[in-house]
């Protein structure tokens, strides 16, 4: 992606700048922006330059900064552009910048609730072709609405942290009776998470014309799924253990002002939705993100976000319009995200067709689900507002043990 | 129940001491005891007294109670009975005692996750039945684990709160398109909480001999539930909007140490449980709880909590087998507690058979489901440790509405 026609940029840079929590080895949690290979203390920055919000930059989560609303989101967002863009001298910026690779990161806020969507039709319709191959591909309310369930908020965790193999009934055959022990088929969904930062009434909803005033942020997100445990236990209530075990977010968050310029119109939605689902193009924004699934190095992947069936917008009018309230930390997931060509599928389960068809890796290994050992990493990108540079997604790893490493 | 040969019990007599959160019209929310129709305050009486748990007290959840761990629970347990049984003078009770009627109960935890489980082989028999003619009434694991799924833990309310009436999408017919609206199902259903008051780690599992040692107390639960907008949604992730607008908790937490004398021998699990889910009588208890639904006024069913076919502990161990951690807040619900017979129903689904046959209130008035203006209330004892008194459960109550009262 660095050919000669393509200028090289470097990811993170002045046009991202996303916050997260981080320390140092003698220092509590606190926020901090990604400027490149390095930290920014905005901590440290705010008291230097006596800026009311030093104290909500203390904190070890995001969650007071987002509390502020939009318009506290504006205005911290242009002060901290003011200060990687200054270059009269009066900010010391090495004063305040820390490299990555010295800091500890942590889970950047507090999750309230986790709920998980599937807005990728061809995602549902391939895992539709393997779990339930006598039925139609797609759930017959799946065009209707965006069908989706709460997950795990516990469990969500940082990108880094490893993830230890599940344990579990499955029922691999027609046996009376389950086999119990460690997942055979652990997978990944590669899919994008939406970060709310304005809470809600219980009562009300909110409506797609307002979903941008509640979206504070995007992480790239990994929902860990063992298929043989849910394969087993998700009729008629849904996945529970299969995906309960761990979720992984990036541990930088990109603010939703800055993917502005990835908005593009969806895909056409036919049979048309009903009307709280419905709105003009502003409203139902698609969002051309580039995502890339890496398997040990290599990538197996590149996912589109284009191609998702839904909004965000539609997800979110879609969560609250029987009434359930928002909190400041909700978290929301798009689902796996799978284009229609098997080079663009968001799982091994999609990749390898439930184990059936082993991708190879270059170099000859072969792939189905993962081995103890595995790391996978997601990335992602998109074009910056002005067209000139690129906003970098937060990356998302974790490697897969049988059980925790010794601490 | 108060019959010639019963004696008449108060309720929330000295053997129960629940606790919960309150407040006064000029005070902050703090941890208070229920001692008939009174509010002790706990904190009141720690600073009059000198307890070093006044700070923890005065907070306005029990969460910081609850993180003291098993050994805290007992003693500050032992503690406020020793206040409540002084009769030396020198603890003046009346001057740390309010009455219920003037204080405002606020939700009395706050609720990390909530799972939901299924736990009642006469509840998920008729569900099946009535949703899935077409298939076996129980699905094909269910005697293998404990089916559960996660609700929405933002969306859990203390008892009192009103219930607004749902708007979804329904598809009640053979068209092609669903139908918008409020919900024209709403229902019930009567379960028990169980509070998690002691967190494990991430890729540990808790196993049902140490399921005591997380369960800090008990709520009773009403996981309000619009029966329309579920039948539509929940293939194949599970019941969502259909439950996500509302789950309402009693204002009062047993300790599970009260309800000692109400353990007694789960039904026989046939066929055997894997043996993570096995144990002996002391680990794998039922409890005999003695439950009531009350709709404007008129007792419609009397649920026995004794014929739950999975316990507690296989619940909680369940939960943790593929490596989930627990949080201190957490809360898991039974399901629905329906017995064998039709006034043991825990749901009006299974009551009025999807609204087929309405049930006879005193009076005459039919109910299917649930009308704007309906006030339902959920309410259970258990025999005390000592064989002498009951144990009282804290009450759930809400009423149903178009929209929010004006505050």
């Amino acid at each position: 992606m660095s050919g000669s026609a393509t200028p090289a940029y470097r990811a993170f840079g002045p046009e991202t700048l996303p916050y997260g929590v981080f320390s140092l080895p003698d220092s509590e949690p606190r926020i901090g922006v990604r400027l490149y290979d390095d930290v920014l203390d905005l901590c440290s920055a705010a008291r230097r330059l006596g800026h009311p919000d030093a104290h909500v930059f203390a904190q070890p989560s995001l969650n007071a900064l987002m509390d502020q609303g939009p318009t506290g989101w504006r205005e911290t967002r242009a002060w901290v552009r003011s200060l990687v863009a200054d270059d009269s001298g009066v900010v010391d910026m090495a004063q305040h910048c820390v490299p990555l690779d010295g800091v500890t990161l942590h889970l950047p806020f507090a999750v309230a609730d986790y709920v998980d969507f599937y807005a990728s039709e061809s995602h549902a319709s391939n895992v539709g072709m393997i779990f339930r191959p006598d039925s139609p591909a797609l759930p017959r309310s799946w065009k209707h609405l965006p069908i989706g369930y709460h997950g795990r908020a516990g469990t969500v965790v940082v990108s880094g942290t490893e993830i230890v193999r599940p344990s579990g009934q499955r029922h691999p055959g027609d046996d009376d009776r389950p086999l119990f022990g460690p997942s055979t088929k652990l997978d990944i969904e590669c899919e994008v998470g939406f970060v709310v930062g304005r809470g809600s009434d219980l009562g009300s909803k909110v409506g797609v014309a307002d979903a941008r005033r509640h979206l504070f942020g995007v992480v790239l997100l990994n929902d860990w799924s063992a298929r043989d445990i849910q394969a087993w236990e998700y009729v008629p209530l849904g996945p529970f253990l299969g995906k309960s075990f761990a979720t992984s977010i990036s541990a930088w968050v990109v603010p939703f002002e800055a993917l502005s310029g990835a908005e593009l119109p969806l895909p056409r939605q036919d049979p048309a939705v009903l009307p709280y689902l419905d709105g003009n193009d502003h409203d139902l924004f698609g969002l051309d993100l580039h995502l890339s699934i890496i398997v040990n190095g290599h990538e197996i992947s590149h996912p589109e976000f284009r191609d998702m069936y839904w909004s965000p917008s539609q997800l979110l009018a879609h969560l609250t319009v029987n009434g359930a309230s928002l909190r400041v930390g909700d978290l929301f997931a798009s689902g796996t995200v799978s284009g229609a060509e098997p080079g663009t599928f968001g799982s091994l389960l999609e990749l390898s067709w439930n184990g059936t068809r082993p991708i190879s890796l270059d170099g000859g290994t072969e792939l189905g689900f993962l081995a103890d050992g595995d790391v996978v990493t997601l990335t992602g990108w998109a074009q910056a507002p002005d067209g000139r540079g690129r906003i970098t997604l937060g990356d998302v790893t974790g490697r897969v043990v049988t059980r925790p490493s010794a601490t």
